[in-house]
């Protein structure tokens, strides 16, 4: 009989493991309001019994899955459900998990947790992590934790600390494998031997000289494919990309991309090694930027969570919206200038919103290639003039094609040719204004060091709507 | 005398090399015109001469540059510079530069080189790349291409081929690095000690039995650590995670994250061993996907190159202006409705932008949330009634602040307290069709198999428009 070969893992598995989950907490809700029932003392006790059994159930499940998993499927589980199932989870399992999370919901649980609790599961954490969540994690927390380490992992963790959170020092590991440049292959691998196991991502070792300056890197391949008695110098790639603790993380995870690394040395100014940087923490880096990336040119600022509770919602997406209902007044002002021409043609007031819009959609259009441009460093100076020239032309043409059209049929509509020409004429100019902003506005942003995917829509829209108003309405009172 | 450390690579040298090309083609260009003119002949000579002396210093540039780079660079310069330097490059550098490029640029640079040439270029990739580009060139070349090929390996590019493009098997290579479980350690280690070098992130060797199905994987560090005799499969991890070529990339991708892979085995339905799958060509993928789901957003449909031609990018953002401009004219009809409304009370036309502007802008917020939850695969169907609830619930914790407040300032402006009642009620019902179209609609196109960031917001926007305007002249008409 031909073996069966286990199916590929990973998603069935897991929408099983999330849809087995559910079913339990569900089973554990209805069992809990039949328990406050309690009809027969009796049956309270049978219940008691089956509501055990049930979580007992559920933590064997738990207890088998992955942290980055289990992570994933509290962040798909309902507030009230992801307490119940993170209270089953045991401490080990939870630290691991807490790491894995995505930072509001780790911030939700971590504040739904008691100290005590807290600290025991946050005791679990190994250095690198400890560090890398100290941010999240309550003061008092922190400090219990940092007094039970040992003297000198307490001055490593200080130091990790002190480094900006995404910097390149925040991300790194201290495990950084290195080796001297006088050791010979067989030597290394030796050492290799001792040790029951490497660190993760080890894919090459750092060799460093006897002041402890980065020499080089050699990869484990290397190693395999080395004599026994070569000096690990002669097989090592003398010029690895490295990283300083201040480089921004942004820079590393480009050139992560950009050189496909799996693990890179940090060092100092004068180049003594401090630590490494490893593809996964990059990657975490990545996928958390390009998340908060999308949610803040939504107004959704430092993310939300899809569960998070109506308070918290309506206070994060709070300022966006005062920010829109303030421009949105001001450009509505715009129309209370005209509103004498209005009263003499209201067609005006029906024609003028679509002039605004479709503004603010080829603006929008090109603020999304000016972000990507400059997110991927793209946009030297040198380029900025052909762009704008690009755009620019780019909008004249779209402007005389989208106006004519609109002009047409607006004058049919109406059966009036002079307000077909105005509407024409205002999309065209609305269009050429909103190439300008839509490139100048995220430069501009990025100039004076902010972020140009938070705001620049917002402004941009104000400006179209604006100017929507203003031209359709002028050239209305002007020529009409 | 300490020696100086080399400074941290990458970030500063890049942006550098781009300037000194960019320098190099102004230059370039500033002799081509002078050349133009001719004055006297001996001039011309001497400017020619100059001429070459400058593409022969950027061409030794160019050449010690990484393909990721000078596609970086390529991408940063407007079109003319870029196909002057692409020019410049010999062929097995523009074909490893042509796989780090971006799709749109990459496009172009196709269409605008020779056939001849292109054939040469392409003729220099590796089977892998070659499988992963077909699709991007002209049917001719990869014909000429694939006829030059031995026999067995164009049976490989075809079967890579047939694979839909954003499929695992679009995306694995072929060299698996396979080891039989009853090899020991140390028999293992000679056999790889006999190539000159392993393929790129190989950090594990996959184990095969005489069926050649795929039993285990065993990582080049529990080679290194392993004793010499040995059975590699006591030291392999018995279940690695394991990918049919017919899963798609996506869920490739979100296991990569979820379990930090860096290579993992590709196998048939039985458990054959096909291929292996390594985590650059899944983290270009997260990349290229990252990158066109915030243009389709913006309704760009396939990217498009910073500095496409004026003609194409019109065409390019057409489709979705025409339908934008469709919807706008639909909602203006629902404001064509209330013209004798509006010429009672002009200060309506004023106020209605501001009630249709809200109600878009927090049913986007609403809608990138939902995209970000669909897109991680964290909204099961047992959360979706939970979520349209706290949606809605926010939306009348919003509604009620926002509305109240808007309302306050429109009475105020206009001494008209009716006018006030009258705004708050619709930006207090426009947030609430908001909150129920920004959870429904993302959520039906995922349904219906739609990619839910592309044409979720133009919906939103012509709802929220519509009855923007709808409610706030409608509850008017009634009360005013």
């Amino acid at each position: 009989m031909e073996s069966a070969p286990q199916s590929s893992r990973s998603e069935a598995d897991l929408q099983s493991a999330l849809e087995e989950i559910t079913a339990v907490l569900e089973r554990h809700r209805v069992l809990d309001l039949l328990a406050h029932r309690q009809e027969t003392p009796n049956r309270a006790v049978v219940e008691q019994l089956q509501r055990r059994q049930n979580l007992v159930d559920m933590q064997r499940r738990v207890r088998a899955l992955h942290p980055a998993d289990l992570a994933f499927i509290l962040e798909s589980l309902p507030p009230a459900d992801r307490l119940l199932l993170w209270k089953e989870i045991d401490a080990r399992q939870a630290a691991e998990t807490l790491v894995e999370l995505s930072p509001v919901p780790r911030q939700s649980l971590i504040e739904a947790t008691g100290r005590e609790r807290l600290v025991e599961i946050v005791g679990k954490l190994d250095m690198h992590d400890l560090a890398w969540l100290s941010d999240a994690l309550p003061e008092g927390v922190m400090q219990a934790v940092s007094d039970s380490l040992e003297s000198s992992d307490r001055d490593l963790l200080q130091e990790s600390i002190a480094f900006p959170e995404d910097s390149v020092g925040h991300l790194m590991t201290r495990e950084v494998g290195a080796v001297r440049d006088s050791d010979t292959v067989a030597g290394v691998l030796a050492d290799l031997r001792e040790r029951a196991q490497l660190p993760a991502y080890m894919d090459r070792l750092f060799v460093i000289d006897a002041r402890h300056i980065l020499r080089g890197a050699v990869s484990l391949q290397a190693l395999i494919l080395g004599h026994p008695d070569e000096l690990v110098s002669s097989r090592m790639d003398k010029d690895p990309v490295r990283f300083q603790p201040n480089d921004t993380a942004v820079q590393a995870a480009r050139a992560f991309e950009r050189y496909d690394l799996v693990s890179a040395p940090v060092v100092t100014e004068r180049g003594k090694l401090l630590g490494r940087l490893t593809v996964d923490s990059v990657m975490d880096f990545v996928r958390r930027s390009a998340d908060s990336d999308a949610l803040a040119m939504a107004g959704l600022r430092g993310g939300e969570d899809l569960f998070a509770s109506v308070w918290h919602s309506a206070r994060n997406r709070s300022p966006w919206l005062l920010v829109n209902l303030i421009t949105a007044f001001v450009a509505s002002r715009f129309i209370g200038l005209f509103e004498s021409t209005i009263q003499q043609l209201v067609a005006l007031a029906t024609l003028m919103p679509v002039v605004a819009s479709i503004g603010g959609n080829t603006g929008n259009q090109t603020i999304a290639l000016v972000i990507r441009g400059l997110a991927m460093d793209q946009l030297p100076r040198s380029s900025t003039r052909h762009l704008l020239r690009k755009e620019l032309n780019v909008s004249i043409l779209s402007g005389v094609m989208w106006g004519g059209l609109v002009g047409v049929f607006a004058a049919v509509l109406y059966r009036h040719l002079a307000l077909g020409l105005v509407m024409a004429g205002a999309v065209l100019l609305n269009l050429v204004i909103a190439a300008i902003v839509g490139v100048a506005v995220p430069l501009s942003l990025h100039g004076i060091g902010r972020d140009p995917a938070q705001g620049s829509s917002v402004l941009l829209t104000f400006v179209t709507d604006s100017m929507g108003f203003l031209l359709f309405l002028g050239l209305a009172r002007l020529f009409l």
